[in-house]
């Protein structure tokens, strides 16, 4: 039995994207900008330049241009790793019994094992480009930090990464994998800033979370010659970087002539989802198709679900600019039981205010469910998946599962970031029977989110 | 600068081989056969049927049928992570400043890691074909146990798995993901078999070997109703199914006139190794071509350049036929502070024959020296290769080192079989400067070597 679509669709070199794409200029109602704790104002270019290199400032701020070139450098190093398959589920729509037809981007093909990879090259890049000599960021899972070690050491930039301290403990391979390219790692909170001393000081059991790592990097940046912050999810800039994954997806799907109708990712800060999604949301912005478009979130950190869309702070330490967001307050601070990442408080202000416009719809699961969704999808697809990417698995299924009910053909596009090498703690827990679900009461929420700025906006 | 040729050549899946390649027809002087160890006279199809499955005893007895056709349920199997890519590694002929062309054939894209799951899938399938409950094994470093879970999970076989114990604790993940495939997982030796006890008695802290997980495997395959033995390396037919590798990166060169001057494999038990060359033996064996093959192995474990071709027994229990081939002696067990698989004392007869014939070359390289080609590689190349496939790098970057002294243009093929993310425990030692090299003395190896059965052959 030959099939019409093959299993992995790969696009030739020659297909691949040579621009970005930016979905904020196809939106009528942009989103919120970032504005500048002390005085309310947005931020400009120049303050946000202390922080970020020049291009990506310009990148951060532009609203308008839809299409950004690619510089052929970065193309170059993309074509190391991509084009990434899009691969028909054929086994795991035989094992659901399903007449769904389900397709997944799988990014996990490259060291870093996400993603990530597309947005670390870029910014690493316009680093070098601006002549500086290192950057420094946050981990959570290590997938950002070992992805952008990888761009640091092919572009021979300094590479100083905080790692989240129960990621940096549950992963103790993750950090070998960055020495491997030469960066140094640090589990956050540290004794290396004045931020990790605070934070330490007042939680001294703390477990760390992508808030405090965020601060304490930013402030090494910021005091560092020659350095600046580089961020892995949540800005514009990565939104952008990332749209390689949808407009990869796109291309791929036209080329066979499929016409999704649902598109289903994972979201944390939104690196992955918007970067998916991005190509297909223009499409429906312009009014030339309509999908319905999923966030899947962990019910633990369901900024999403459960959060209030306002200006917050993005990090812990609140030394960075506030951004008008899906939040759970910048203290909020996920269950240690909960494992991998898509630990973030807020979310990406443009997936944010597209989900505000009703244009998104969104989701959250549990641990439990989500793991047993990965060890079902790895059993029949033999890719073993993140936790992260679980969350789009579990969702996928579902629908898939809602198909073999109603007997529709739907067909579910769903992103897989990565895979769970350097997880496996997790899945002993879920095999073992301990991993246990958490799901934040109300008061719990309400409390985190009693500390938000008060800003007009 | 755009390249004429891509990056990454894939096969069209309408390109992938519908036949294996045996590369024992084209050999005039075959290999030696196996020998019953009481009577000393060749096994029969009779006598591996206890032990092996009654197609896979055909497939290992064949010595004239060139191709033998795929079954397409296999061939199914293999759009799941086939066709593998043939890389070309322009990032790293960058680095060296090397005129030659090197290229690699990359077989870690799933989740065993490695190429082990092209044997796996087609020894289970034999296996459920047959109507039998499930199948044991031994594993080394890991890769073939994860393999050949995930096809037993796949077609519903039970898969009991004996996993070298130095092994087993290095790598305590790999047992994890094993667990996700459904696998039992042993550390061998172990209490469980007659064997395993014995050798226990005799040499009580012991790190095991593959020879006695070889042995125990078998054990509890002989004496368990509906099940019987796989094995990963060594044997005729897994070279068979490993063809699959070769043929496609034949293909892949001819699509684009590439015409390779040598192709290098790291050498365990030659699993990869045969597959890699066996088209390209082929070619050789006709006089339709000509190409330079070097099989790389490790200085702690040197069976290829420092052992004998002699009759030898399969494992260290003496349970299994004895085999003619490059052996230190079934009772030799690599140090412990070699890391990795390639740790079997003998290797596939057919390989054996072709190196005694003066076919192929042997190199054996030090474990340092390994570590560091691989980390120079993973810091152009993006991928975080496996120790064993990192042989393979270190003698083709020595040949393009060669190349930039002499100006030759070379095009160099190496097999790049998988990735080291379960072996970051090594990394983690190369990195602090603690991994050692070890080359076993002239005596040891002798010592070893006079326990060889007496066979004439």
């Amino acid at each position: 039995m030959s099939k019409e679509i093959p299993y992995k669709i790969y696009l030739e070199e020659s297909e691949m994207p040579k621009e970005w794409y930016n979905v904020r200029a196809d939106m009528t109602k942009k989103p919120a900008p970032l504005l500048n704790p002390g005085t309310g104002k947005p931020m400009t270019a120049e303050e946000l330049g202390v922080v970020f290199c020049d291009e990506l400032v310009k990148q951060e701020l532009d609203e308008t241009t839809p299409y950004i070139p690619i510089p052929e450098e970065i193309r170059n190093f993309y074509k190391m790793y991509r084009p990434s398959p899009l691969v028909r589920a054929y086994c795991l729509e035989e094992k659901l019994g399903t007449p769904a037809k389900i397709y997944y981007k799988f990014e996990g093909n490259n060291t870093s094992g996400s993603h990530k990879l597309n947005s670390a090259i870029a910014q690493a890049y316009y680093a070098k480009k601006q002549g500086l000599k290192g950057v420094t960021t946050e981990t959570g899972a290590g997938q950002w930090g070992t992805a952008l070690s990888m761009a640091c050491s092919y572009l021979g930039l300094d590479c100083k990464v905080f790692m989240v301290k129960v990621s940096y403990e549950q992963k103790p391979f993750r950090r070998e994998v960055m020495r491997t390219y030469g960066a140094s790692v640090t589990p956050s909170p540290s004794m290396d800033t004045e931020v990790g001393r605070k934070i330490l000081e007042e939680f001294p059991g703390t477990n760390g979370s992508l808030g405090c790592a965020i601060s304490e990097a930013v402030e090494v940046a910021v005091k560092s010659e020659g350095y600046r912050y580089v961020l892995g999810s949540v800005l514009n800039q990565v939104l952008l970087h990332q749209s390689v994954i949808g407009l990869e997806t796109m291309a791929a799907l036209k080329k066979y002539d499929i016409k999704p109708d649902m598109i289903i990712g994972c979201a944390g800060g939104g690196s992955n989802l918007g970067g998916l999604i991005s190509p297909f949301m223009g499409e429906k912005l312009r009014g030339e198709a309509d999908y319905r478009i999923i966030a899947v979130e962990p019910a633990s950190c369901p900024s999403f679900t459960r959060g209030t869309y306002a200006y917050d702070f993005c990090d812990t330490g609140k030394v960075c600019p506030l951004s008008k967001m899906y939040t759970l307050g910048s203290g909020f601070i996920p269950a240690p039981n909960h494992a991998g990442g898509l630990r973030y408080h807020g979310m990406s202000t443009t997936l944010s205010e597209l989900y505000n416009q009703g244009l998104m719809e969104a989701r959250s699961v549990k641990q439990t469910e989500v793991f047993a969704a990965a060890e079902q999808f790895a059993r029949v697809e033999g890719i073993l998946p993140a936790p992260e990417s679980s969350h789009a698995i579990k969702v996928a299924i579902d629908e898939a599962l809602k198909c073999k009910e109603t007997g529709e053909e739907k067909t579910i596009v769903f992103g897989l970031t990565g895979t769970g090498y350097f997880d496996m703690y997790a899945y002993e827990a879920f095999h073992d029977g301990k991993m246990t679900d958490y799901i934040p009461s109300d008061e719990e929420i309400a409390a985190s989110l009693a500390n938000l700025p008060k800003v007009e906006g």
